[in-house]
């Protein structure tokens, strides 16, 4: 069955088109006048969503931890370490917490934000049945962690078990089976050249966090700083496993993401721009865990837009975190950096997960959000602004070309 | 009647207190334990409003612009004469949009948020009859603007008529008449010494707009920049009205609220903290208009929080207001600053109104908001920073002694 929609603004990597519609099944089929459209597909059905209505590819969190939807008010924020050890000590109330009913919550919240999609870190693989489950495409990111040469093996045989669980998925479930490396500090260069090795052989979609607290630096540089007795109490070794050089270098030749990236150096990011990586930017979690501002000026690398999990966030819209990130980046030209952040959950965000979706072009997935602006916007240029000001919830989305319905708060 | 309140804490200008009640007719009357309370007011209806329950102070928004209340997307934002100019562009279809069911609205959308008062900039007198009508307390500031010598006796009178009306109220419409003198380069300084001197005389709230953008600070000191060709396009002048230190000092003796101030220099700030002046701070209007980062980590001088006008702002919510100030100040120790902030809606919003509202102490008017975070919080010195974070609205609200209902969203 086809469906023409036609609305008031069309958002296109292009820019925003005017009286444009779309023809789609589970794909765009054709974008063009809804003359010519309502010519060439006689049978479709039409949409006509009306005044200041845009119609966006569906928005793209690319990093969350499913796994950790139970915190609220537990952890602590401010300082890395301090919320790192907050971690360790709830996460055994916290992770069971998590059952499918919160996760599933979770994604709904999303949904209603015009998330069609989203990258999900899994830990424990206890979020792969709310994954299968959810409309949403996912990027199930397998995440393998640990830094001690003794447990490599083990910890391998682990993470290839819940990368072939999340692999046995039909495809109507839209899962994506992908691989997390946790970190250069708390994973081991065998595991990691291993996982890379492995993501690189069968393309699948990989991410590591790099380089997201002045700790993390300082640890990897100097073997001091906050990490210094972490890594004594918790795990009896006095030097980093790794450097950042050697870490970055293991994914050299493979379209990646860095996830937050906040303390990398003008060179480093010049590195991941030549070797066709992203940066996942999490402005509200850098913020709340004591992290820094991630140098969004450095345009060189191509950056995606995500909400890291509620173990860091207090919401999962993409929109909260715009407009947290127009804050956050006060120096940047406001119009400019609204473009760019629409660009990082659509575009660029489907990008940096290997998919070919967050995009209204032909041939893409027909996964939408409709937004609609509370009045007339007398400038095209400053509609990326005012979708981002005056949007909470999505009026109507759609994935693989169906509507879905939305239960709006 | 009276009532006794039982929250989870009670957030009082000493902090955070538990297992604490509150007993309140219209004012505060006692705060003690409930079974002291109970005792002393047998006949009190009790309140126990249950786990992870806050009660704060109404909280008090000391500057907004209601007759501004019809903009969303029409205003021009990104820099501060691009503002301006589109504001004189759309100020005759946008002020008669803004009739009193809209201003209703916008007055509705801050009780839902547990805005009991607020300041009204007023600058054409056409929000007085909603202010009266309203349940909030409002600062009604009278605003006067006009750097042309030959109107400002005309313009004085008019302010003078719109003072008397707003003097005219009656004690249960709760309307504080207030002065408020647009900024240094719009006002004639013989208007200023008038009005700061009227204010003075009857002891009644005084603001001004102050030091907002790099082009007021640049046209005041060097006659340039952004602003010289406005003013030579629509003042027909050519040089300032006065000087920042001539402006200034008008104020010595007579704590008032300066609202903006961002391009203030560190010995101007010092002025306004020996002066016992408050600044209002606007973090997301400034951010819109493209002025810059009022440096809060000043501590000198006392601040109050503030959304401004829907003319530069997305909502009037101050949860919102706090959580972009939260990004805003990125580098500032997070519960510190959060504490700050809630301070900086409560005890100090009302000090910059001379008020007595906005603290839970006895003999203070009973205006509340309660709060309930969504998780038990198990450290206190997180309970500023995880309110923040959490609420979109207020559970109940209470003005005066009388709990109003919440239409909420």
């Amino acid at each position: 069955m086809t469906t023409i929609i036609l609305p008031d603004y069309l958002y296109t990597p292009e820019g925003y088109l005017r009286e444009k519609a779309v023809a789609f099944d589970d794909r765009i089929l054709t974008i063009d006048t809804p003359e010519r459209l309502r010519e060439k597909y006689p049978e479709a059905r039409l949409i006509d969503t009306g005044s200041d209505s845009i119609l966006y590819p569906g928005f793209i969190n690319v990093h969350t931890h499913l796994e950790y939807s139970a915190n609220r008010t537990r952890l602590e924020y401010g300082d890395f370490l301090r919320w790192l050890e907050s971690v360790i000590r709830e996460r055994d109330t916290l992770v069971p917490q998590a059952d499918n009913a919160l996760m599933e919550a979770a994604c709904r919240q999303m949904l209603r934000c015009g998330i069609t999609g989203f990258g999900a870190v899994s830990t424990f693989g206890t979020d792969l049945e709310v994954c299968r489950r959810v409309p949403q495409r996912v990027t199930y990111f397998n995440e393998i962690i640990g830094s001690n040469p003794a447990t490599v093996d083990m910890l391998y045989q682990d993470f290839l078990q819940r990368l072939d669980a999340s692999r046995s998925c039909s495809p109507e479930e839209r899962i994506t089976p992908a691989v997390a490396i946790h970190a250069p500090h708390s994973t081991h260069p065998v595991m990691v050249r291993r996982a890379v090795a492995l993501a690189r052989e069968e393309q699948l979609p990989l991410s590591a966090h790099f380089l997201e607290s002045p700790a993390e630096r300082q640890w990897l540089e100097e073997a001091a700083g906050d990490f210094k007795s972490f890594f004594e109490n918790y795990l009896k070794s006095d030097r980093p496993v790794t450097t950042i050089e050697a870490f970055l270098s293991q994914f050299d030749g493979y379209s990646s993401l860095f996830v937050h990236a906040v303390q990398t150096t003008e060179e480093e990011r010049g590195h991941l721009a030549e070797q066709g990586h992203h940066v996942a930017h999490c402005p509200r979690s850098n913020r709340l865990l004591g992290c820094g501002r991630y140098p969004l000026e450095d345009r060189r690398v191509p950056v995606a837009l995500a909400t890291d999990g509620l173990s860091s966030n207090w919401s999962l819209s993409l929109f909260d975190e715009m407009r947290a990130a127009l804050m956050l980046h006060y120096q940047a030209p406001l119009q400019e950096l609204a473009e760019l952040l629409l660009r990082a959950v659509t575009l660029e965000a489907a990008r940096s997960l290997r998919s070919d979706a967050g995009r209204i072009e032909e041939g893409a997935p027909a996964d939408f959000a409709l937004i609609r602006l509370p009045q007339p916007c007398p400038r095209e240029e400053d509609l990326a602004l005012q979708t981002i000001l005056h949007t909470r919830q999505a009026e109507r989305v759609w994935i693989a070309g169906e509507e879905l319905p939305l239960d709006h708060e």
